[in-house]
């Protein structure tokens, strides 16, 4: 689906263009157009492949879409795949964006993603100096726009992972932690598969030998690649965590469980001694005196609640209730 | 066994030939020979041997098969190994495509892989300009061909863990989980094998310094590269998971262990009182006069009762029951 | 919040000057501005960027805060941030110190760090001929300021796994031990993400392609690296120690609970021995001679403690009791 | 011990020739030495050094052998320290090999090896056009036989493990499954250390910056590399293997011990049933009219079986016994 | 403490000279000056400074101490970082010796190590033509008397290591073996840590970009970084083994008690028929016919007898007795 084709020259938007007329423009000097695309279909793609000119298998990349994250270089132009990254109620998904970038246009297609990138242009247009830098700042403005969203993911599984800890030693709650911590795992592994192979993709924008277009937009690159390297770190703090988590977590049970046990065993043995008691003055010898005293039960009873009272006092005093 | 001995001339199929003639027609400028085995026996690699003019070693690896996927140089030629893995019910079975490239032939020998290249070849004679581009190109061709081939297998691999997952966290299944989850990562380390050594090998065929050979196939590498990439990124999360996963089922082990232990523990108890309170009234002693109330009988099984019954309110009420 | 703003020729204090006059300072040659920020607000961070000319990159992340250490090059002008961690009681806290250096400026703003920095300037302005090093002597001199604050907190952690260490073997404190060593794996974390990438950072200002800025004081920069590296490997040993530790715990957990288990299990034993003798004898067959002996008791009795002493002595020699 | 002692000419063999007269052989150009030791004593080697002019430190290694695998250039000779692995009954032995390497002479020189390389020896005298190839050319061929002798180990390694792995869901073999794997681990770790410094030393043997000697050579000791890597490759499956293998049988014991409790505790709580029954019909109260019943007997046992059946049918169909 | 203080020339040793006249002597062109200090206070390292012209950041290491082995250049100029490792009874020790080595002296500084070099001293002054090498060659020396002593301590470990293995599998030794395999890991965590950074050190002492002091001398030093390699080697054998020994000490013991588990729960069954069978017979049913037997009681307990033997036989085959 076309969202926009729009032409701009020296930075300002000079008119909506039909599809039709994109090859004418782009071989004017001066002019610059840029394209978005949503959830496009193949004939679409191929038809923007004519009139850009794209690399065919650039386009078969963007036609399949479920690309990792990459940034490549095919003659003079980049294709950059970024993938977007939305949390729905309780939900992760994942959507793509594909940017063709040539010397004097951009071509952005988005597919399985919610929230579109119109405040980039809109801003880009404010701007008019902005967008006269040249395509690789188009790049870079959809490129910091999708990382920007990342942010918010990452302290959302950050938070989780807080409310996790909190319950962590908390008795009986352990069974919820681990479903949590699982479910947490996978959700972080997603947002790392989104983020490190762009990270390393941005990485050679800037620095080494850079590409022809971007080279006067380095910084801004570094930039993206600064902020994608913070999340990296975060993201591997909260995977090293939760690792640690999942093992702490079975420390507990495993103490919780020895906990209750102990408890177990020592009502268990303070039950053995009524019955061990009781089994012995059952017993049917015809030459017991103590059965024939006046007070023989009481005193039984007294003795019973005296050895099973000394065992709660010791159990007590070791911890064990 | 020989299956296709085809000599070319400018990207259009020229004729079957027979073995003797290759060396005649590669010594012909402008022709180009592809030829394709299947389980070669020694003899018939030797013949190739002498024919293409192959190294030594190369055709050793050849004849003995079981080799890891490599791309090798020998002077102006390339010698690659790849493996095909094919799964059959449930089965994961590997086999070998050994390709020789030089400047003017393909010679392919496939071992243990049921599924062959005719396609490859089909649709290179049907798109001439194709072929024209050269023998890198044939190997561009088959490698996407074995490579695309990975992806139905890790997604079965995926949706097997998929599978696992789902009962990860049901009572009673952790034997079941713990086998198939054993089974699982036997698979993903053979996948592995396969996939890891070719990334390493395409790598050197684009970028750097990129044999004579692949100059101008560059970007068709670079595309296998990514695909190969990306399949090693899911194997390793796949990997990383069933990791957590035999971690988690321990703990739900664990967990469920303790939970069991609770409840009998609890009835237990119960029960132990039961037995208590009657070894109590079974003693013999001759002054108990409770023994010869009218109601005894009927208030001691009431007493009885009415603490298992706190007891078994109790225990509910702390989640034990 | 404005700290202080000194003006300084051939390394020696001028004046206090208004933040007005900083970019004439700037412009006469041999002059030196130095620049001390504290909590700054997005207005003063903006009217220094006008004075000192700063990169709009470097300023937005200096104003939303929260970035990761680092060293950019902006042309020929350096943008530091550098994270300080103090320890207040037992929480650790990381605040943040971004310093811009120029050819003849520096300008540090520090956040959410309680402890500042005037002791440096002092020394320096002691100490003319330090100063007369230039602008990245400062930065050196900032940077070790910030690394020499690490060590009292890396001994901190140290001690604290110590204590761990000397109560792991101790039963009945593994609860205890696994919620230290969780919260100390955090702290740890925490301060690994300080030290890594600064040490990454200053790592590009001594050795290979050095900034022109900092040519001169590549063996301080070394210096700065070289505390990192130790650091770091403290850090990592620490971490690696926690794991073990972890493990260590859990098998503590287990080998206490089979013991405690054996034990009980002994006393169990013994007491349904007393049990089961107890049983027979209050069987009521009519023909059970030894229930009409007179020492039938006492030898019941006998016969009940002498195979409950066997037992015990059994399981002492097997160290079950 | 002096094994073999020969010079050679363009390939072929002249003459077994005595030690004293190596040094003017090696003085006249077109002969070639190549001398063979086992088990050397200090003198022996302190002799060779003289005669092949050989480095102080080469030889110092040689002398106190126990040597990691290494490839070391010494001006234009090379110094090569091989591991020979054995398997004798189920103990693995590690050997050593020292190759000196010179442009016209090779000295090897083996140690607790009980397998000779006469058979490269023999191979390379009936080839004469290989020996030609030069010194590179041996130490290549010595090599590819020690490595070659890799394979049958790792065989034996991997099959070792395949029948520990079949063992590995079976109840009660636990035990022993972990003595095996821990031992296996242990033979792994070895052979690892004998593969993983070789294949880097062989790798400095072709490819980038090679020595004068090897330049010849290179795609034979790429050969090399690459089944060393082969090796590596699988030596790595193995053990990660074993980690996943021990954690998956202590989740066996785990759950077997969980399985083995639940059915315990079924027949504890069935007989618990008989117990507490028996206690009430034991207890001395006065007024129990069941006890005067005439069938009072009978019913108690009908009832307390069918209580009993009652409890077992449920243990049954809930998979506890 | 000052030990010795001599100037050398042309490798013969010259006089024992006081500190004053270092700076002296090495104005003259043709000396060489070795001093050795042993935990030298602040003022003799200034005094030292101020004589041989050290730089200002080494003196400030040598004097705090407690630095991670380096090998730093100043100018033409090295400042080697070494850590000895001493074991005194069952306590391992880690003191230091910081090297200063400039073209024509070296002053070496050890702290907290009982053992002097006094040795290398003695063996250069022997053999002129060594020390003719110059400054790097002591430095070799010292390295190397250094390294030497790490392997009685690496061999130390690993015998500590397989006394631990000979007990792993023995019942009722976990709890000693998973302490002294802590204690075990925080040694060898001691060990690697003054192994790993000085091989880095010693690295870029041969092969690459080599100080010019170093260039003749880079065969030993490779010797020296090969020895630090192999020690590593076997360090993070150690480590390694050590991981799983504490994870299969876990194994042990989860085996152990649910041996134990079993045993007691075969016992516990055994008891509770005969338990049960009493109960039964102890009811106050009057009609019991088996009660008024003649043979009643015996039969009884013949049939108690003839079920706990059933058990008992039952259990023992099934390996649970």
């Amino acid at each position: 689906m076309l969202i926009n084709c729009v032409a701009y020259q020296e930075g300002k938007k000079l008119a909506d263009i039909p599809v039709e007329e994109i090859s004418e423009y782009l071989a004017r000097p001066g002019y610059f157009v840029w394209v978005s695309l949503r959830d496009p279909d193949p004939a679409e793609l191929a038809r923007m492949k004519d009139e850009f000119c794209l690399h065919e298998l650039a386009v078969e990349d963007a036609t399949r879409g479920n690309q990792r994250p990459k940034v490549e270089e095919y003659g003079d132009s980049l294709f950059a795949v970024l993938q977007t990254v939305e949390l729905v109620g309780d939900e992760m998904t994942v959507g793509e964006v594909d940017v063709f970038v040539g010397p004097n246009y951009v071509l952005s297609s988005r597919r399985n993603a919610s929230e579109g990138f119109l405040g980039v242009r809109a801003r880009a247009e404010r701007e008019p100096h902005l967008l006269a830098q040249g395509s690789a700042f188009v790049l870079y403005a959809l490129m910091d726009a999708v990382v920007d969203r990342y942010f918010p993911v990452v302290d959302l599984l950050e938070s989780e992972l807080e409310k996790i800890e909190d319950r962590i030693f908390i008795r009986g709650s352990q069974r919820a932690n681990i479903e949590r911590l699982y479910e947490l795992k996978s959700k972080v592994l997603m947002l790392r598969h989104s983020v490190m192979p762009l990270m390393e993709g941005v990485g050679r924008l800037y620095g080494g030998r850079v590409p022809a277009l971007a080279l006067d937009t380095q910084e801004y690159f570094r930039d993206v690649h600064d902020h994608l390297y913070r999340i990296a770190g975060t993201v591997d703090t909260i995977r090293d965590t939760i690792s640690t988590a999942i093992q702490v977590n079975l420390s507990m049970v495993a103490i919780d469980e020895s906990e209750v046990n102990k408890r177990l065993a020592a009502w268990a043995a303070i039950f053995a001694v009524f019955t061990a008691f009781a089994g012995l003055w059952g017993m049917n010898f015809k030459f017991m005196p103590e059965l024939e005293w006046k007070y023989g039960y009481p005193v039984a009873l007294a003795s019973m609640f005296s050895v099973a009272g000394y065992l709660y006092w010791r159990f007590r005093k070791s911890g064990w209730l």
